[in-house]
């Protein structure tokens, strides 16, 4: 197909198509004219794995090039999950500028506390990931910040925190199950770690908004009012 | 306390003190001459609340602004928290451009699909949220896109998601409960709500670690040998 059957296709303008060409974040299409290419199935496919990860799942044009030169070298299906996990940007560690910072933070004022707060919470669980993981790393910079902030977890909260996030890990591992293609488990992968955590926060955005309604809708038959914070 | 000493206490530095004052995220110090103004313990909280928000939240200065507004007109527990929880950006539809995007996309060609498989959930979980609400708008775009990417869930799936994020939200309005004074209520629920999302999401993450190294040990076994995936 003509780019512009691509772009109609997958919904992503000309433009954009270009611009992702030119990034090396979709391979080239078959040249058929000194100016013209074709595309087939698989650019479409790729591009709209484009299109969710740097939309929906947030990722910039670099993290998106890491993530698919990750699904593309994928061998065995154990080694896709693995690493489409350490591709994807973590959060805490990888807002831009700021995030810099608050690693330089991290490195140089390492709190002893929250490192061993981290680790004794693997150990409890008995999570395996190493000291070097990204995500054990971001997780210390947070309860790092948290307890700068005066809001720390009390002892026993970050450990149900845990237990709903291995129960939350363990569906997405079971989204990801049953493909035997490498690239494709990569690819569902992806979605299932980048994208599908926007959808779990607003399920838990959503939950919060409907537990605050009926405090509000309890204070105010308390007050033998009604109260118009939400709208 | 000098805006020097501002900075040292908070670990914020000098210029992006300037810079938030500028901004109106800072309230003025109180002035003691022409180029010097002196700054309270107010300041500092205020400070450390605004690097939590832009760095672990990654929250623009726009947002920003704007929780916070919403922090110091709240007037009652019940309104704080309402207040917090529609101030704060949305994943999916806050992502800048490609958000916005993403919103004029789901205007136009909104599938009722998805929508309708939203209000289904809410009405399945009794969980109260107009369809106005930002939150409901949210997960429609992201369902939408997941069905265009050909990564629904499966029926029950996100039921499956929503129960358990139910039990995180629940853990969450208990962090944010036993607080009276509603500014003081109001910043805990900007921690609570925006600060912790990334915390759960890295323990989300690491769980999934675990779960791959462990399949990783499994098929490494089965094989006779070991997989060098992750480090």
């Amino acid at each position: 197909m003509k780019i512009s059957e691509l772009s109609r296709r997958t919904g992503v303008p000309v433009a954009s198509i270009k611009y992702f060409l030119r990034q090396g974040l979709l391979p080239a299409g078959r040249a058929t004219a000194a100016t013209l290419a074709e595309y087939g199935e698989e650019h479409a496919q790729r591009l709209r794995l484009i299109k969710a990860l740097t939309t929906l799942g947030g990722l910039s044009i670099a993290a998106t090039r890491e993530v698919l030169g990750a699904v593309d070298q994928a061998h065995s299906s154990e080694s896709a999950l693995g690493a489409v996990s350490y591709a994807l940007p973590v959060p805490v560690a990888a807002q831009g500028a700021a995030g810099q910072e608050a690693e330089a933070e991290a490195e140089t004022a390492a709190d002893a506390t929250a490192g061993a707060e981290v680790a004794e919470l693997l150990a409890d669980l008995d999570w395996q990931a190493p000291s070097s993981s990204p995500h054990v790393q971001g997780l210390t910079v947070a309860l790092e910040e948290l307890r700068r902030l005066d809001a720390q977890y009390a002892p026993g909260e970050l450990a149900a925190y845990a237990e709903l996030a291995e129960s939350v890990a363990r569906l997405d591992l079971e989204r990801a199950a049953g493909l035997d293609d490498p690239v494709a488990l990569a690819e569902r992968a992806v979605i299932v770690f980048a994208i599908c955590a926007p959808v779990f926060e607003l399920l838990r955005r959503l939950a919060q908004e409907d537990q605050v309604r009926r405090r509000v809708a309890d204070a105010g038959a308390g007050r033998g009012g009604r109260d118009d914070t939400l709208p």
